[in-house]
C-alpha cells in the first residue's frame, strides 16, 4: 500500500470543511501524515494492535499505556514510549484514536466511557448481554466530548454480527446458525486449570461436522447445545494425581462442560507447549432462508473464519475501525457507534473511486 | 416481522428534520405506512423483486412498468397495476423507490440515469469495467434531482464486493480469490444455443475443488483460468446433427470455453426441462492473509453463497437496499452510492437498539 496524504485518505463522503480540519491538523511540508494511535493496555490484544498498525501505512503508533511500571514493559516498535495509564489524560493533542485493549469483564465497562471523554476510542467489548448498557455509557461520554466511540469490534461481536445482519436483511424468512471453532476458549482453559491436581490445560471448542453439514444442506435442523459443539481438553496433571477424578470433574462441570460431549486427554507439559501454545480460533455464521412466490427456493449464506491467532485477527479488525473512527470524527460525527453504523468504505485507506474500480 | 410505523422504521441515524419529512408524507390516522416500490422491467429479476417485497412488511408494491403491452403482462400481486414504461414519469408522488430490473448491456446504462432524475433508484448493474462511468452518470442525475441512486446491487457486484472490501481492510497483507458456481451462466448458455445444430443448452460454471482446497489451506496458489473453474454443458442437438462437430465447436469457442476444461453432455429436451430448468448459482470469496510481528500467522476469511435462484436472491439484496435508499434520502442524502457507501443498519427495518440487542 502506498502512503497517502491526508486529503486522499479522507476523500470519501467527507465535506470540504471536514477535509480542511484534518489537513490543517497534520500537513507538514514534504511529509506524509498518519493517523496517530494510542494503545491502552498491552496484553495479547495490545501486541496484536501494535503489529496491525505496522501493516497499515497511513497509521502510526504514538504511545502505549499500561497499568504496570512502564519501565518493565518492552514493546516491539522502536522509538515509541510506554506510559503509565495515568498519563493518558495528558496526550489529547498527540493521539487521534485510542484503542482499548483491556478485558470486557471489568476493564472496558469503566475505561471506554472514561477515555471517550478525551479521545476517539475503539474497543472490543464482547459481553453480548451488556452491549446495550455499554453503548449508552460510551455514547454519553462521546457526545459530551465531541468524539466517536466504536464499541464491540472484532469478529464476534464484529464481523460475525455484520454477517448476521446482512444475511437477515437479505433472507427475511430464514434461520441463523453460529458455530465457533475449532479454537481455544480462554474461559474453558482457565476452568480446567482450576481443577485440583491440574498443572496446566487448554480447551478447544469444536463444531460438530454433522451439524454443520445439515445446516449447509438447508435442512434447518433444531440443534441442542450438545449437537452443535464438542469440547476437547488437553490436560497436564500433577505427578500421582487421580486422573480419573480429574476427568470426571471436568466433564461434569456445570455451564462449562456438562452440556457438551467432552474429551479429556492427559499430556506432558512439553507436549502442551509444543502442540498447543497457539491461540487459534474461528467459526461459521450461516443463514438458511427461502424466497419465491411460494417460498420454494432455498439459499445458504455462509461466512467463516479460520484464524491462526485470535488476538491478532481481532486487532486487525479494530485497527480498520480506528481508521473509520478518525474519519467519521473528522466529518463531525460524534457518539457511540457499532459495526452496524459504519459504511464499509470508511474502513479503507483507498478513495471511493479506487474502491469502485478495484473491489466492486 | 411486525409492521412498523414510519417513525420506528426511520429511527436509526436520522435527524429530527428528516423524520418529520417522512412522517408528514405517509402517516394516515390509524394506518401503518409502507415504503412504496415501483418495478421497472418485469423479467426474472422483476418477478424476484415482486416476491421479495411480499416478504418485507414495511414495503408495498405500487406499480410495475413494462415495455410490452401492459395488457399482456400478468403479475403475481393482486390489485397492483401494470403500466407502460412511458407512464413512469407521471408517478413521482406515488413511488418512493424505483427498482430497475433491466439488463446491464443496454438497458441500465440509459434507464438508471434517466429514472434517477425522478426517483430514488436501485439497480444491479454488473458490467464491472463500466461501473465508474455508470456511477458518474447516475450521480449527476441523482444530485440534480435530489434523489439517491444505489448501483450495482446484488451478489457480484454486491455481497461479494462487500466481502472483498471488508477482508482487504482487515488482512492488509493477503491475496483474494473469487470462485463462481456451481451455477448457470446465462451468457455461456446463450453461446451454446448459437452453435449450428443446437436446439437448446445450459451451461454450469463449476469451481475446481482442488483449487478451492488449496486456497482454504492458506497455500496462496497462483491459479490460471483453467485451474479455477470447469464448464459443464448440457446440449439438446437437432435430430441427425453432427454431435462431434458441435462438441468441438463449443470446446474451442474463444473467450467462452477455449480457456477451460469443458465437458459437453448431449441430452433430450425432456431431460433438460426436468433436470436443468432452474437458475441456481453461488460462489466463494476467500481472502488469505498474514499478521504478526513477522507475518507468521495465517488467516482465512471465506464468504460463500449457495443459491437455488440467482434472480430471486439478487432481488432480495436489491429490496434491502431499496429500504436504505428510501431512508438515506429521507435524511437528506443525495447522489450515487454503492454497497460500500451504506452503513449496514440502513438495510434493516429494525431500530439500532433492536439490532444491537439481537444481532451484535
Amino acid at each position: 500500500m502506498l502512503m497517502k496524504t491526508n486529503s486522499e485518505v479522507s476523500d470519501i463522503n467527507q465535506s470540504p470543511v471536514a477535509r480542511q480540519v484534518s489537513f490543517d491538523k497534520y500537513e507538514q511540508k514534504g511529509k506524509y501524515m498518519s493517523i496517530r494511535i494510542g494503545i491502552y493496555g498491552y496484553g495479547n490484544l495490545g501486541r496484536g494492535v501494535e503489529c496491525a498498525i505496522r501493516q497499515n501505512d497511513d497509521m502510526e503508533l504514538v504511545a502505549v499505556f499500561t497499568r504496570r511500571d512502564p519501565q518493565t514493559v518492552k514493546i516491539l516498535t522502536d522509538g515509541v514510549k510506554v506510559y503509565h495509564v495515568d498519563d493518558a489524560k495528558n496526550m489529547t493533542d498527540k493521539i487521534d484514536v485510542m484503542i482499548l485493549c483491556g478485558g470486557s469483564a471489568t476493564d472496558l465497562p469503566v475505561q471506554t466511557p472514561e477515555l471517550a471523554k478525551l479521545y476517539n476510542v475503539v474497543d472490543s467489548f464482547d459481553t453480548h448481554a451488556k452491549i446495550p448498557e455499554h453503548f449508552e455509557n460510551v455514547d454519553k461520554s462521546a457526545k459530551a466530548s465531541g468524539k466517536v466511540g466504536i464499541i464491540s469490534v472484532g469478529w464476534d461481536p464484529g464481523m460475525f454480527s455484520l454477517n448476521r445482519l446482512y444475511a437477515n436483511c437479505i433472507l427475511v424468512d430464514g434461520k441463523d446458525y453460529t458455530f465457533w471453532g475449532k479454537g481455544v476458549s480462554q474461559g474453558h482453559s482457565d476452568a480446567i486449570r482450576r481443577v485440583e491436581g491440574v498443572i496446566n490445560g487448554k480447551q478447544y471448542t469444536v463444531p460438530v461436522p454433522e451439524a454443520l453439514e445439515a445446516v449447509r444442506a438447508g435442512k434447518n435442523p433444531e440443534l441442542t447445545t450438545r449437537q452443535k459443539h464438542t469440547r476437547e481438553c488437553f490436560v497436564v496433571a500433577e505427578d500421582g494425581a487421580d486422573k480419573a477424578k480429574i476427568e470426571k470433574t471436568i466433564k461434569n462441570m456445570p455451564n462449562y462442560f456438562s452440556d457438551y460431549d467432552t474429551t479429556v486427554n492427559f499430556i506432558s507439559e512439553e507436549e502442551l507447549e509444543k502442540n498447543h501454545s497457539g491461540i487459534p480460533h474461528g467459526g461459521f455464521v450461516i443463514r438458511s432462508g427461502k424466497t419465491g412466490a411460494n417460498l420454494e427456493n432455498n439459499h445458504i449464506i455462509e461466512y467463516s473464519l479460520k484464524l491462526d491467532s485470535n488476538p491478532e485477527f481481532t486487532a486487525s479488525v479494530i485497527v480498520a475501525y480506528a481508521r473509520a473512527a478518525y474519519r467519521l470524527n473528522n466529518e463531525g460525527q460524534i457518539g457511540a457507534k457499532t459495526v452496524f453504523d459504519i459504511a464499509p468504505a470508511y474502513l479503507s485507506a483507498k478513495s471511493g473511486e479506487e474502491l469502485r474500480k478495484s473491489l466492486l
